[in-house]
């Protein structure tokens, strides 16, 4: 590591058009990909600079260290997954859960681009959580509450529509959709396949409507 | 690390009454311990060998690498796993699911006795998948099956006696029971309460019983 960072003395580097710098977003979108694949322990800096191919000065122009890099991953994650969600879980008035199978389909394609090898990064950080910053525990409780209440927020609405049972807890269901999803993913990528995850989805929908 | 293995120069240390030797015992539990805390690829062989206060000469001859290590750790997780769901998992006539939930009760007091911070090793392992030596993915798989197995008979046992319903497979009630236990587990420590892990078995009872 140097102590100089060249960039800060000439002022913040230009930015794109939507207002981020590239060479940030480039630094981001590789430490995404990197520790959905390998987690957060065993991610060097060093992989992630040669990934994007830039020296490490420009990376500390960015971020005071890998911890606030790992915030900010954190945060372009969930802004992703949040966008995602937000984008399948529609209610259509004739077509009971169709929301929640675009859902599905759309993360099991996700699944098979990288043939299982990434997971979830939320998930990821939360299986090594002691060995990341202290803080970042409630970063990702933060993060697993907001999609939780995007979901439990539909099913709502499915259930106004009838397309669920009445009985059902949408707030709880929610909370159980994302333990049983982590689970799934898990066993997608030890067993390289979507089956755990088509098969865990299916019971869920199936209790939903009973 | 050293080339030269002066333990084995005089041949295999004395083993103690069970047959199995002592430091490589605590070899075991040490790696077990960091691991599940850590995970594989964060946890290097100076930290084992500093909890446990052996050289690292003493270590490669009982293991011939990390590698072969990991996998002795996976083994004894696995005789250690199986036997506790085998002393849990006994059918009692007159109590519909009792032995799963001795499990579970057992499972969450493990949990609370280290704060939560040690999870499941197979799962964590699952998750950092593709740092791992490449035929860990089908060791890992494996001991799912075994622990599917296991749960698979047991319902099946419960079932005979009229205890879940009829319509059950018991099969794949058993692959959805380790999917969402290992979520429950991973969000377990992220909350540092056994909430997710006693509400999903609940939920998963509920609807064997349905």
């Amino acid at each position: 590591m140097t102590n100089i960072h060249p960039q800060r003395r000439r002022g913040r580097p230009p930015k794109d058009a939507s207002g981020q710098n590239e060479t940030r977003q480039q630094l981001v979108r590789a430490g995404v990909e990197l520790l959905t694949e390998a987690g957060y322990s065993s991610t060097g800096l060093d992989a992630i600079l040669k990934r994007v191919q830039i020296p490490k000065g420009s990376f500390y122009h960015y971020f005071k260290s890998k911890e606030a890099f790992g915030e900010a991953l954190i945060e372009n994650y969930n802004s992703f997954f949040k966008a995602k969600l937000s984008k399948h879980l529609q209610v259509l008035p004739q077509q009971p859960l169709q929301g929640f199978y675009n859902f599905v389909d759309d993360a099991i394609a996700g699944l098979e681009k990288y043939n299982f090898r990434r997971g979830c990064l939320v998930g990821n950080l939360g299986q090594e959580l002691y060995t990341l910053p202290a803080h970042y525990r409630q970063l990702l409780n933060d993060v697993f509450s907001e999609w939780q209440k995007l979901v439990a927020d539909y099913l709502a609405a499915e259930q106004k529509l009838g397309h669920i049972s009445d009985k059902c807890d949408c707030q709880q269901q929610a909370a159980l959709f994302w333990t049983g999803w982590e689970g799934a993913v898990l066993h997608a990528k030890l067993q390289q396949s979507a089956e755990p995850v088509r098969q865990f989805s299916d019971y869920f929908a199936a209790i939903l409507q009973n």
